[in-house]
């Protein structure tokens, strides 16, 4: 059993493929890093498990690299493959309690998606090391989502006593708003991968969330 | 480490919710295996994993009533979480090597798809238990596929020891064809699932498979 990597969630970078197609993820990935980004997510929809294996490996050289745990998304699979440092799973993934057993020895970080105390509650009872809270406000990613209010926000990290991170939505414009709730850090995607300079924007956003923290 | 379960692929029904949407599936493996199939393959493409894991739970429980192993498309995730006694993977799924390592230790089977004798060869070496070669004839559940001859399923059936099982577009109409070429057994989709009883569908198919085998 390998011990587990230390959770230092406070800048998350979460990847989306599909949304920036155009951008070589692997050289963002870099550049986030180099401004700031704390822990990567590598979320690949829509893609075969050759492709997801494939770029996964190519992102785990990069975050190996600088010591950043790589997180994935969705895939435990995967996450076995490339002996990622963890799996995310949100409520149309894997059941949480079933993605730890499957983890239990390995060392690997769990994260669970909760838009509710009560699915916040759940996924620390089936073994979350830390909870993906959102989303915090509207976003071009998941355009069917409801936001939930920053007050839910400060419930949900009450709740619990794993670490909380805010996701869906945050920008360098509105990260501020979530002073007070208590939150570990903040998950982005366009706020850093939507720009031209990922570094710069990464290190904009790391400015603001170390200053609410 | 558990045994393996012994391989009949004498006729190994692959099932394919999206291509028959209005079958209920759980019933007509159920049917499939009162007429003789002897393996099932649960093959879910563009669904959640969620859903998949579902799916994939409800069916376990007919194949283990049944005693009948219940192999997973693709997902090794899937398969480890439902206790499946195996994984199938193709060209682009994890690679075979990948796959048979994170099962080591489960006893679980592991089948990999070929289309040439390189990749059968390369698919015993990386540790597959059986290969799935095709396609051998034209087929509407993958439009995109050239068949390959006859005269290479018996090479690539010569060129292996561990079991061969036939896909792609075969039915009672051209089972026969096969006779000779020595493959250990046929796997089928629409030859079953797109048949009203699927039970006498796979009776037919397999008084064929049983006369050429």
């Amino acid at each position: 059993m390998k011990g587990k990597a230390a959770i230092d969630c406070t800048l998350y970078l979460v990847t989306d493929r599909e949304l920036f197609p155009r951008i070589r993820i692997a050289e963002a990935v870099v550049q986030a890093i180099l401004g700031g980004v704390t822990m990567v997510q590598l979320r690949e929809k829509n893609v075969s498990s050759r492709d997801f294996y494939t770029v996964a490996m190519e992102i785990k050289e990069i975050t190996d690299r600088y010591n950043v745990p790589l997180i994935i998304n969705d895939r435990l699979d995967i996450a076995l493959a490339i002996d990622a440092a963890g799996l995310h799973v949100g409520q149309d993934d894997l059941p949480a309690r079933v993605a730890r057993k499957q983890l239990s020895g390995t060392g690997k970080i769990l994260g669970v998606s909760a838009a509710t105390v009560a699915e916040a509650l759940q996924a620390q009872v089936d073994g979350a090391d830390y909870i993906g809270a959102g989303s915090v406000f509207t976003t071009d990613t998941k355009k069917d989502v409801r936001p939930l209010s920053l007050e839910l926000l400060k419930k949900i990290k009450q709740a619990v006593t794993i670490p909380v991170v805010a996701i869906g939505g945050i920008n360098e414009n509105n990260a501020g708003l979530l002073q007070g709730t208590g939150i570990d850090g903040i998950a982005v995607v366009a706020a850093i991968l939507g720009k031209k300079d990922a570094r710069k924007a990464a290190e904009e956003v790391k400015k603001i969330v170390t200053f609410i923290h």
